[in-house]
């Protein structure tokens, strides 16, 4: 079954920790620690939920996401191939029963998900704006992963807000260094910030990767920073923290 | 010289890694770690710039900047028994050709201190709100420096602002748990945040303390999040870099 799942430059890439395997292509969308943070990062309801991956390229967040889980998970996608890589995904993991690709703009997330029904949302949203280095000629797939070319942060915590019931929660990954405008536009959409968690390549490194966990119609309360997370030993290694994420204890 | 300088109940702590005395008092105020990572944060101009200590307590953190710069430092703290430790420490330091202590509510500093002339501000307020666990009959001393009675966040905030130059520096040490209160009241006074760093007492702790450099008049640009600190080891001890902190190399 795999071998018919699979095409041209494809590979099927496999999540020890989690038994799940991830339909990649290099020149289209490979999946990165990212996403196997994101999907770690907040508390993921058991049943009676429904849980929506934003923005969910080829689907490794929900896929990682499903193992903890039996709630329904939908995922929504632009990019059509990316989101037919991510229904195979879906296929060879046998997960057809608990998750749903659906491929569209997410600004028609309304005309799928009902408003105010969402108890989780993940978001790995394009980083950059578009006035970084973004560059006409490079591979149109990975620019509008990368890039906010059909989709914008505001555009992306709107729609959080509108689908999140109160007191859902928005698991988003970001850049560090977008912070403020992050911050502000989060609580511009009433999505109050409550858990974040820093990760740094190496100890001595600054934060190039930043996981929110932010609460619809949450109080102005307390924020709680985690402790950080290292991706690097001093020798070059993953830390034991990674090692356990990616090939389980 | 320094039992002379000593009153009841007083002790001198030194800082070896610098090499300066601080007058203590276990009943009135001690600098504890706050105050040392304060004092080693922001870049401090060596010369031809004004640094001020704005609720400076026993005025170590200013004792402590003193050991890298030539620029005058002038402490402004409102409790007479903490400003008056503060003088003494100055002598016992010898440092009253570039120290001055002002015993005075920060609210006056413009009388004096020009408006738009400080290069740098190092700033350890009171952490706590008044309606958090403020109990009335606790040391008064303390109290004051701990709670929000005399001044706010908001207060210390504006008075930074309107003694920074443009393009000065205010470095700020205070409770994550208030972060967003302490991101937006920098942001209404044009202090833009920069330089962000979480103190986090074990690897696996969450952060306790946060350390932000702000630019008064700064642009909206990115914000860079530091390595963080740790404290303690596995074992307890402190770690390498507080070991530094504290002792020297």
């Amino acid at each position: 079954m795999e071998n018919q799942l699979l095409k041209n430059g494809e590979r099927i890439d496999q999540l020890f920790a989690l038994d799940v395997k991830v339909i990649q292509s290099k020149d289209v969308f490979s999946y990165s620690v990212d996403s196997v943070l994101l999907a770690r990062f907040p508390q993921v309801p058991k049943k009676n939920s429904l849980i929506v991956d934003l923005c969910a390229g080829n689907g490794a967040v929900g896929l990682f996401a499903s193992r903890v889980t039996d709630c329904p998970i939908i995922q929504i996608e632009l990019q059509e191939k990316l989101a037919e890589m991510g229904k195979r995904s879906i296929l060879l993991n046998h997960l057809d029963g608990q998750m749903t690709m659906i491929n569209d703009d997410l600004k028609n997330s309304l005309s799928h998900i009902k408003r105010s029904s969402v108890d989780l949302i993940f978001c790995n949203p394009p980083y950059f704006k578009l006035d970084q280095s973004f560059k006409q000629k490079q591979n149109q797939y990975l620019a509008l992963a990368r890039h906010e070319v059909t989709t914008s942060l505001d555009e992306v915590l709107y729609m959080s807000q509108q689908l999140l019931k109160t007191g859902g929660h928005l698991a988003l990954v970001h850049r560090p260094a977008r912070f403020a405008e992050i911050f502000d536009t989060l609580r511009k959409y009433k999505l109050a910030p409550k858990r974040i968690r820093m990760i740094h390549p190496k100890k001595d490194s600054e934060a190039n990767i930043v996981l929110i966990d932010a609460i619809k119609d949450g109080g102005e309360g307390s924020i709680r920073f985690l402790p950080s997370l290292i991706i690097h030993g001093e020798n070059g290694d993953y830390t034991d923290e990674l090692k356990e994420i990616y090939y389980g204890k």
